[in-house]
Parts: structure tokens; sequence; C-alpha cells
């Protein structure tokens, strides 16, 4: 390609440095030409480490730069609906960190921004990309399964994030599961109706302090009549723990179970094998895949896979999940009732 | 021992077989006096089978014959109660076979009559006797989950029943997830406080003509905050499927998957390994182990491990379950609001 | 079935109790009539435990007795081969457990007196009869795995023996390896042309003052082509190893890891399952298989399974390996040179 | 680091892309500024997907040029020695892909080279870098196998390669069996004594016209006692297996069995996972690694990791198998002997 986008990285944290190796390492694809954060220094050494010829710590200047014709947003999650709105105005094409806002108000903003100026918005629901998920989801669709009639999606954290995260989170639905109702969404191909919440916070004062649940269970009722489980705890005790049943008129099928390593060991305490530790081992191919989509989009003038009204959706269903736990009762997600339930 | 107890098998169908087999190899514990069913035929091919003296059709005579010390009642299910009114009268030790009835008047009426009489009864929960489900609960004894915090528990059949046993059964929850409540509950050691159900027919025209559902998500809360989910479908479309996963702050545990064959075919297609395909293969070892139970009970003079007041809880909870599906809301299972529920 | 035949069983040890549980569970096919042993205790307590009319201490009187048509014979090895020749004698069909005996001669005096007794002979090798074997077994039958060529069979003892058993064993080839001889050349259909051997006594002093050896590989050729090893070991170090793989044009094939119990535990240091300790968990199923195969033999009137000729084979196996032991090169399993490889 | 060594890659193939790919994304550790094939297009290419300023199709002048400190040698096999003898010459380090010479005289040839100049030579064997195969060495190293008694190793590819490739790769013992022979004797951390070998041209009719082999079983003895076995096969009929089992008298391990997607199949035909097909994909973290190993060597001025010295011995125990396999009989490995073996 002779004009390969060139890219800006806002946000060199832990997820940025995930984003930054793999741009660094789709040359074909993109020219990674900035490096932002808010601490310059982080911003330095992640263009020193990659080679990217520029580092500031200023993103608005990195998504307002005329030689830039993409950003990837991975700032704090406060910054992406205002980030996406700037480089809206600017025409940039955006791939923002999920979610797009902790409320339904700047998520529509920073949607209507990038829908008024016409310019492309993926969101990085990385778990779309992931093979394992991708063969499910084929099989879903070749029809392999059959009528699907069950999903049981689990996700555990190995451990509690630290106080001052789970303060700034937005709890427990918007931050973790608000991955598993993209997924559960996707792979069914159908939005629910129906949101069932039993929760609480079980192990951890710092998230009962905040008002917050570490465990919960979420029921899901699809217009087809399939229902979906949700399964959520902030810590599995071992590991991460992500793994995702699903049940069809032909058969299941199970993701998840990934080991680090292909060892077994043989000892008169049992055969054991390990299981991997955290979410950036387990997705790590997915995050690659994620950013080749985007980019290919970029390349092909073609739309985005993960849109921002998937990423409205799935914070749709967080907050649902939310009120179903404040009333404890099932709320309908039908259209005029979900409008009602917010309320 | 001088003086084993003389059993009569009462009923020769599918799991009246399972018990025959057991009782002809456990002479050491009891004496297989008679075989006992409705079709004469199938008790003196039983009786035949397993060198069992005497064959007859008529399941009071044997539960009343002076030489019958106890008796294992494996008859149809509304048989059940009744019989265990007759042998309490008679003051035997009774073994059934699950539900007691599908209804609480008539196991009120059974648990009163052994109660009064001051007989032994067992009901088969035969999963508490699954080397598996065992080694679960003692890891839950010993601590090394730590506090358990979620169980999810599944039950799936290869293929729905016929219409006709569907027609007779009770409905699901208390012909089928009654195991899945009497287990949850033996795991926990406790019982729930609050359950919910998001059910539908969604495959089987019988058994939405019954008016029954065939695929079914029971969330349960339970007084220490831990959570529970219950999954059964009555067609699984590959085998029977029967697999708990227990977390607490100290692990994780599954019960389940066992394989039939010990083996692995490596096909350009992929590893393939088989599954159980019914309940009689995955709980044989559970099935010996309850007659076990309950002929030592017999012999030591000593309490049954699984008493009609589990088999009444469970039927409670099954029709607390279907209180939540008619309701479309959560029902309370505290005392005073489960009376409510009913009313 | 009219007349079922009458058996004798002789040797209450410990295998000896694995063959009467089984006899005492297959009425249908057998009239369990004499449980004997050198030592009476033994042969009265098995009568007792299985309901068996009549113990003896003396298995000469049991074989000869009037009222016996089948014997099993399951005491010490050097006796195998002297109660074949009299059960020949009195015309009794004759289940011995492997091996016949630990030489050619002895082998060979067992097997004319049978032969020209004309008299059922079949000789214990259960793993024929094991489920997981005779699945392997039809898929090469079947042509699922196309031309076999390559084999790894494995068996590991959790701990060696004591060495008094050593001392009497016959050594690692004749007393464990030969049930590998006979599993590998019933897996191809095919008897071995060529035989390699490497081997030593690494961790047991016992072992090696007897002259033997504990650890073991041997090479096997086959006129196809396909090539066998076995790898024994009399210690893993963990529990009973049993397992086979078996390659061919058309894909792979493992029997083996058997697990105890079908649980999972997921831990911080890793997911852990169990694996089996020993032989008779291993092969519950087979012994019982092999018991209904030598009984339903008898009862049709028909050719057994395991003829007393496979047993001899086997043995030379073992005797071929030991050759190959002591010279330190390959040996020839041609008739001619196997002649002369044993002069 | 202010002067990151500058690398000129020569071979532009398919292992050669697989070091391109990594070099790319490695700019921490090294400045990738040459890329060269024989075919210039194929150089120009890689040097477009990977940012690499200069593409030549003279790889003896990116050798020589004065821009350059360190090569990697990924060019077709009878180039190896010579251009490891020029590098040496030049002063440059080396990392060559194994083998360095399909024969001993070019082999020590170019060791010497390297030898006298007194330049860093590091030999491709990837596997010492295997995640599993190194958890595999600590494993043994820190005692937790005890002392190791067996290992098995497996390799098997999916399909024969073509003809022409078959006519010039040095044979099985050298191609392939040669990997084996490494991380045998590197897991043991000590050199073989003896060893046999059974092998034929099973299916293969290039391999048979090529008077090679294609299924070849080699049995090693160690000075230790233990006893090896490689199992080859150079058509697995399914995918590519390469599998590791080490049992000590602390336990076994078992490094394999990768599956390339986390996901199990429940369909009524059993329960399917799939296999990595090929050694690009199961080895891609070791490729990986090993180039993380050689430019760390650099930049710490330290000796690399697997020695010119490693890729002599490998040849040699593969000569000493082809010796066995001519003659029919164990080869000793003890230095005089071995002399005498290849006399």
């Amino acid at each position: 390609m002779t004009t390969r986008p060139r890219i800006a990285l806002i946000g060199c944290g832990r997820i940025g440095q995930v984003h930054a190796r793999n741009l660094a390492s789709l040359r074909e694809l993109c020219d990674f030409a900035i490096a932002a954060d808010f601490f310059l220094e982080a911003a330095e050494k992640t263009a020193s480490a990659y080679g990217v010829p520029r580092a500031m710590s200023d993103g608005e200047a990195a998504i307002a730069d005329p030689e830039i014709d993409a950003v990837i947003i991975a700032s704090s999650t406060e910054t992406h609906a205002p980030y996406i709105e700037l480089a809206s105005h600017y025409g940039k094409s955006i791939f923002t960190e999920k979610p797009i806002a902790l409320d339904l108000d700047a998520t529509d903003r920073a949607l209507t921004a990038a829908d008024s100026a016409g310019v492309r918005l993926q969101v990085g629901f990385q778990r779309r990309f992931d093979p394992g998920y991708v063969a499910a989801k084929n099989a879903i669709l070749n029809g392999e399964l059959g009528a699907v009639e069950m999903i049981h999606d689990v996700m555990r954290d190995p451990q509690p994030p630290p106080a001052a995260y789970i303060a700034q989170s937005g709890g427990l639905y918007r931050d973790m599961a608000i991955h598993n109702f993209d997924s559960v969404r996707w792979l069914m191909g159908e939005d629910p109706i129906e949101i069932f919440v039993m929760a609480g916070a079980l192990f951890s004062d710092d998230i009962r302090a905040a008002n917050d649940v570490d465990t919960s269970v979420v029921t899901l009722r699809f217009p087809s009549g399939a229902i979906a489980t949700i399964e959520n705890s902030r810590r599995s005790g071992f590991g991460y723990d992500v793994r995702t049943e699903i049940f069809g008129s032909g058969g299941g099928l199970m993701v998840g179970e990934s080991r680090d390593l292909p060892i077994r060991r043989y000892t008169s305490a049992g055969v054991i094998e390990d299981h991997q530790y955290f979410f950036l081992e387990r997705f790590r191919d997915a995050y690659r895949q994620e950013m080749i989509s985007f980019l290919t989009a970029i390349g092909e003038d073609a739309a985005v896979s993960v849109t921002g009204e998937d990423g409205r959706t799935a914070l749709r269903l967080a907050m649902a999940a939310e009120e179903s736990l404040r009333q404890g009762r099932p709320v309908s997600l039908l259209p005029t009732e979900v409008l009602h339930a917010q309320s």
C-alpha cells in the first residue's frame, strides 16, 4: 500500500503497551507515528522501544496533528468520549478501548460526533477477535450447533483490582461484565429482552465500601427463547478463568481453559497442568487481530467490525443489570420498558 | 454377620435392575429374598438372573411378608408414598427412589408414617454417593476450597423422555432438577433463601403441550451470600452432561465430564474422546455405594444418610422454582415467605 | 441355560478375590460351587463373602471333584502348569492366570495335556478385554487407523514389588512385560520378527541383587515393517501408568490415562486431576469381561478367545527379550533363528 | 542501549520469515539493517514488510558489509558452513539455522573458523527455548523429577516433505531427528554412550528411493543408566506431533500436545479438540526466545546458549544412528569406539 495510515497511540499504560507492540509489528498496515501519554516519560519509553518517531504528552495535540490519520485511544476511561469527539472533529479514524463512557449521555455525544463527522469508530471488544471465540461464532453461523439454546459465559479475575481502580471503574457491570454482555449478544446474533441479576459483595471490603459487587450471576432471555448466564467474580483464587459454553440443538461447544505451557506433570498428588493467569496472556492474539481488523478497515475503506453502537448496547445491558440488582427483580429490555426502567 | 437383613425389591424396571444387581453382589450385607413387580414376568426374570429365591407380582404382599426386614421401593412414582406408609406400618426399613411423591401432602403423610413408626427411611439421591461428588463435598468440608461462593450445576439428558413419561413426570423441576436441588444444598451445607427461574419449552412439542419446560436456569441465593445456578436441558444433542463447578476463596473444583473409554483418537478432524451417554453409566458406582450405605445403616443400627426430610426439602425447592417461573420474579425461600408464596 | 457350569476357584488371594467377585455376580452364566485355597481360612472367608457353598484347602481335590465343570486357576505361578495338567486329565474347562509357567518345557507339557484331553484352556491376558483396548483393536480391524506403523506400549507399576516377589517372579519380562508382549502382538495381528532390549537395574537394590532389571525398553520389528516399543518400569513415582499409542497411515489413537475420579481441581498451583493407582482399578471391567468370555465359551461350546498358544508365544518373546539383554544385540524371532538364539 | 547490534538476515524463505518478524519486533535489542536472499524479490518483500532499510541478493556482501555486526544464517543448508567461515573472517556474531553442515569435515572447518576468530556462534535448536521444554529442563534441574530414568521423545511431521527436499535433506537423522538428539542430551545433561536404531521406509516411495527411512525408533543409553527412545515419523496422518515424556524417581512430566484453539466441541461423535498442524505454530514462541537469547548475548557480551559444539554433537549422534541402522546392531558412543564405528 502506498499510503499506510499514520497512527497516534494515545495512552501508553498497560493496555497501551499491548497496542504499541502490535502496531510496531504491523508496519505493512500502518505507520506508527506518534506515541502520546499524559506522562511524557511513558510516551518516550514507548517510542524508543518500538521505533516510533515522535513522543508527546498532549493527547489532544496528537489527535489534532495533521500528520495523523487514525488514533488508538488507550488512555483512562473518562478521556475516551472527549477524545472521540475531538478526533471526530478532525476527521480521524478512531479505535477506542472500552467503554466509550460510563454513562449513556457521554456515550451518545461521542457516537453522534463520530456519526456526524462520518469517521470510523471501532470499540475494543477484543474477545470478538480471539481465535477461540471466532471459531465458536463460526460454529454457530455455519449451523454446526443448530439453534442455540443456552450460553454460560464465565469470567473470573485472579485477584480483585486495587481499591483506587474499583472507585473509578464504574462497577463490575460497566467495567468487567461489559465484555460478557458484548460477547453473548454477538454470539447469539440478537439482543436480549429480559435480564435478572443475583449478586453480592462476598469477599472484598473495598468493593463493598464502593457499593459494588464482587460476585454476580446475570440471566438473560433472548427473543428466540434462548437463555444465557453470565458468571463473574473479581477473584478466582487460582488464575484467569474465561470460558464460554454454548449448547444448541446440534451439540455443545466450549471456548476456554487455555494452558500457558503445554506441560503435564505426573506426581503422587495427581496430574497437574497450569492455567493462564491474566487476560493479557489469554487474549494476546485477539489484541493483535482486532488491530489488524481496524487497520484493514482503514486500508480498504470499509466499515469497522465492532461499532460504537455495539459499545452503547453493552453499556445499556450493564445499566439494566444494575437496575435488576437494585430492584431485586427481572428487568425487561424491550425498547419501551427499558426506557421506563431507566427513568 | 449372623443376621443379614432380608430384602424385598419392589419394582424390577430400569432402576430396579440397577438395585437388583447391586443387592446380588452385596451378599455379605444382605439376603436378597424377594423380587416383586406388577408384571410377574419381570419379577421372575430378575429373580432368576440374580439367584433370588422368590418372585411375586404383589408389592404390598412383599412389603408385608414377615420374612422381609427392609424394602427397596423402585416402582412407579405414584406408589412410593403409599408403599412407604405400608412399610412403616409393618416396621420395615425403607429405601425409596426419589421423589417420595409429587406433592407435599402425600410426602408429609409418608414422612409422618415413617417417623411415627420409627423406621429408617432413605431417599435415592445417588449423586451424594458418587465418588466425584463425595470428593467435592470433602474438599468443601476440609476447607480446601475456602468459603464457597459460587456453584454452577449442569444436568442435560441426551434426549427428551417419551411424551407418556413427560405427562406423569411432575415436570422438569420435580423430576429432573430435584437431583440438582438436593446436590446443591448438600454441597453448600445450607438451604437457599431465594430462587429465580428463567426457562422455556424451546424444542420439544410434547413438553410444551404438557405445559412443562425443556430448558431452564435456576439461580439460588444462600444465607452465606453464595450464589448457585442450575442449568437443565432435556436434550443435550450429544450425551449425558452432568458437571458441577464449585468456586470458593481457596480455588475451584469441577466434578464431571467422565469418559466411557480411556481412548483418545488423533485424526485429521482433531483429537476425539468419547463421553458417557446416560446416567446409569455415569452413576453406576454411586448406585452401589448408596445401597451399601443403606444396608450398613441397617446392619449397624445407625441413621440413614439421606433422609425423608432431604427428599421433602428438594420437593419444596422444585415447587418454589415453579412458582418463580409462573410469576416471572424471584421467590423468597425464607420460612414465612415460602408459606405465602405457596398459598 | 438349564445347566450352568459349576466352577471351582483355585486360589483366593488378591487376583482370586477379583475373580470371586465376578463369578458371584455372574450367576446367570455359572454356578460358583467351590472356593479353594492352600490356606483354608482364605477359602472360607471367600466362600462366606460370596455365598459359595463349599470351601476347601486342597486345590487338587477341588479340580478332581465330580461336581465341578470348570476351574479358575488363580494360585501361585508354579502351580499353574501342574493344575492345568490335572484339570485336563479330569476333562475340566480351564481358565488360568498368566503365565502358564516360567519355562517352555512346563508350558509345553501343560498345553499338550489340555490339547490331548480336548479341554478348553483360556489364559488371563485381561487387557484384551479392557474396553479401551477393545476399542483400539476395533479401530485397527475396521481400518480407521489405516496400516499400523508404530506402537508405543507403556507399563509402569507405582512401586516395585517386595523382594520375595521379585525372587520368584521370573523377572521383569516373564512377569510384567509379558502383558505387553501379548497386547502388542494381539493389536498388530502378527508376530514380531526381531527384538532388541536396552534395560538396567536403575533404582532397586533388590532387583539388582536378583540379577533382574527395573527399567526397560524393548523394540520389536513386525513382518509388515511396523515397529513397536515397550517401555517398562517397576516404579513410576506417581501411580499406575498404562498407556498404549498406536499410529497408522490413517491417524493415531491412545489408550490410557484413566482417572479414578471425574474431578478437576483449579488451584493456584495449577489444574489437578488424579490418576489410577493400581492395575486392579484400571482393569476392573476387563477382569469381569474375560470371565464372561470364558463362561460364554463354555455355555455356547465355543473356542476360548485367548489360547494356551497365546500364553506360550508371549513367554517366548519374554525369553527372546532376555536373550537380547544378555547379548547386547538384536535377536531374530524368525523360527529357525529363535531356535538358535535359545540354544 | 546506545549501540544495538546491526543485523543482516541471510535467507528470507520460510524460516527466514520467522526470524524477520522476530527481529522486527525486537528493536530494543537490535537494528535490523539488511534482508538478503538469493532471490532479490524475496529480500525486497521482506525488507518492505518489516521496515528494513536495505535489501540485497548477495549473501556474502551482506556478511562482509561493514555496517553489519551480526548475521542470521537462514539460507539453504549447504551454505551454512561457508557463510559461517566468511562471517568468522569478518568478525561477525553468527546465528545459524541447524544443521551447521551435513558432514563432520565441513562442520569442523566452520567451528574452527569461528573459534579461531573468537566470534559468537549460536545454533538454531529452537526447542531449547520453547516455554514447555524450558519448564521441563527446570523441573529436572530443580530436582522435581528426581533422577531421570526414561525419556520418550516423539516427533511426527504431518506429511512427508517433497521428494526434492528429501533428496538434499541429509536423511531423517541429520534433518529431523537431529532436533531430538539435541533436546534429549540437553534434557539429560549428559551425552549418550550407546545407540540402537530400528527403522524403515514404510509408506513413502520417494523416501525409499532416496535410501532414507520414514519411520524410526532410536534407543539411547546414558552414563547414568537412563534410557531414551526417539520416535520419528515423516507422516502422522493428523498433524504435528511433538511430545516428550520424562520419568524420574520423583514422578513424570509430559511436554506437548498443544492446542491451536482453546475449543472443545461436544458432538454425538464425541468430544473434539484440535491440535497444531506444524512446527512454525508449535514453536512460535521458541523462535522468538532464541533470537532474544542471541541478541542479549551480543548486547551483554556473554557466551551464547547453544554452541557450535552442540550442533556438532547432534550431527555425530545422527551419524551413529545411521551406522546402527546400517549394521543392524547397537553402536557404542564412547569416544574410542565411536572413532572406530565411523572409520
